[in-house]
């Protein structure tokens, strides 16, 4: 997948962790998540791009506006669940994929992987990729 | 105030806002602040600096930590009082500028001011300065 | 003016320069500019804010829309005039200044200044501060 | 390819794009490319190093110099192409793969590949990789 | 290894290079390294994560503070090396590694790889891979 | 000085500090300094610009020049003196300072002062501005 392209949004979320490792986590606190979503494809199209780049970051807009300004202990896809760094970006990814599959961000089948990474600090981040 | 030395750290909290202009933010949500903590001084000291940077660091650390992993609307503290990024800017100024007056961080009284910096998205950030 | 809130936006536009200081730049070229707009005040308002912030996001994008995707050197109002960082500052901080004039920000009158701050590269940036 | 040095800098440039797609990037503007140019090895030489990083930054230096500052759209080696992020991506990463081959660069071959990261703002960038 | 998690840190060294391509770097002179740990893993734990972050960071600030606040050319496990960048992206990988496979960073041999980069300016940086 | 241009160089430098509050920095180490020098002036010149951009970027570059690559214990300009992140950013200011008087940075007289900024790690940085 020689080509990458990215695009920049971000998510501000209310969430609790559980487990004795997340030490003060455990308490309800929040995040701000400043999100990257890279789309690869092996060549470019037409007009020489990997993707509209203005159907991308609406596509990332309308995931982010989905999960962001919640609290995502009380949404009911994520009982039981770690709303972690690393599940959310698995989450944006997935969502990210199934847009692709559903043809809302074109290029056909030709897109061959998204990644997703999720910058919780200056000091820390998370990233999951998978094929399309 | 020539001189200047700043310290980043960050907190990650949970809040809501009161007002019909918040919009979607007026939901529980969440927020990383990255602070960056800037103390002023007209002169240096005798070791050639305007503040020991670890004592800085650490009184930072003192006051993220009081500040984060926490929701702000049960903070008893923040009882009816928005706390948007502005606000906490001055939340955390001034608790430097208490402990800088109690001696907490050395110079005597020769620090001038303080200027605190709170990020809370790649495009979005505030800030507050005061006298010491 | 203890108090200042910054947006981020960009915009992307070509020009060129005259004057034989400017070098390769008197050809056409362009530039991203990241446009920072500072908003300063000396006290919050009831909410806790400086500015209502997507009104201030919302007036900065029409700002960054009216002049971008455009060749600066066929704008008549740029007629004559070098579009340099420096220039286009004072250019985005005085349609703020208007803006907030005309009261589309808000807070009538209780904002003191707007700073803009425009980066070309990852080495070089200009601001133009101004009271309002 | 376990070791990568990576160097930056950044060229200007006009130019306009074809397609409806790209709304009002079909009007001649602009942008920074803030160019990251990531060169791969497999082992260290005898200095411990990818790549003479003096070297690589000087090659990396031609390339820009020869795109920089131009309207890409009267290039004729551009003529009927959009010069997409993705499109520059590619050009620059074949002009560093053509100087290595010409052992501008020394490492005799040991080099594996190199990864061209374009930056056209604070929200959107582009890559390419390629073998060499 | 579709999941990364990265943690940041730095370290402050002193250090000479050897061999002429290296030109004033010969001199002795020093270099902030900003530093970059990701953790590589094919699946979540329970707790939904890759590693525990506070753990992680742990380990990597034991690392740096090994390595930092020294003079590199008089540690005598890097006689007659040089420590470029490159080079000590391997250290402190192949650090990490051990700590890995000791079981100080958990995850019971999950982890399947790790990757140091090492930002040694605002215009370089390297980093070097390798499995766990 | 609602004007201001900044250019972004960096150097590498060497060195100790005398004192007990600097802890493990007593030690020989170093830094990188990624070091902004930012030029004011209340008014712009007929070209349109604070100052010639190309001449500010090689004044910086001359003066990182004669101090990076360097073990600053050893310079006698600094014998007996802590070369902090404070007082080199007063030593590189002077320096320009002085550039401007000498008129080597044109204006005549029309810039009001500079600021000089050294970022040590990606947590801490310190400046110091002065009129001209």
């Amino acid at each position: 997948m020689p080509f990458t392209v990215t695009v920049r949004d971000h998510m501000m979320v209310a969430h609790s962790f559980t487990g004795e490792s997340f030490g003060p986590a455990q308490r309800l606190h929040g995040a701000t998540f400043v999100v990257d979503a890279s789309f690869h494809a092996d060549e470019l199209d037409a007009d020489g791009v990997v993707i509209d780049i203005a159907r991308a970051a609406e596509a990332l807009r309308a995931i982010t506006a989905s999960l962001g300004y919640r609290n995502l202990d009380d949404e009911p896809e994520f009982a039981g669940i770690n709303t972690t760094t690393e599940v959310l970006c698995r989450v944006v990814a997935d969502r990210l994929a199934a847009r692709i599959a559903a043809g809302a961000l074109g290029r056909d089948g030709s897109l061959t992987g998204v990644t997703v990474t999720l910058h919780e600090s200056h000091i820390a981040w998370a990233s999951y990729g998978r094929p399309v």
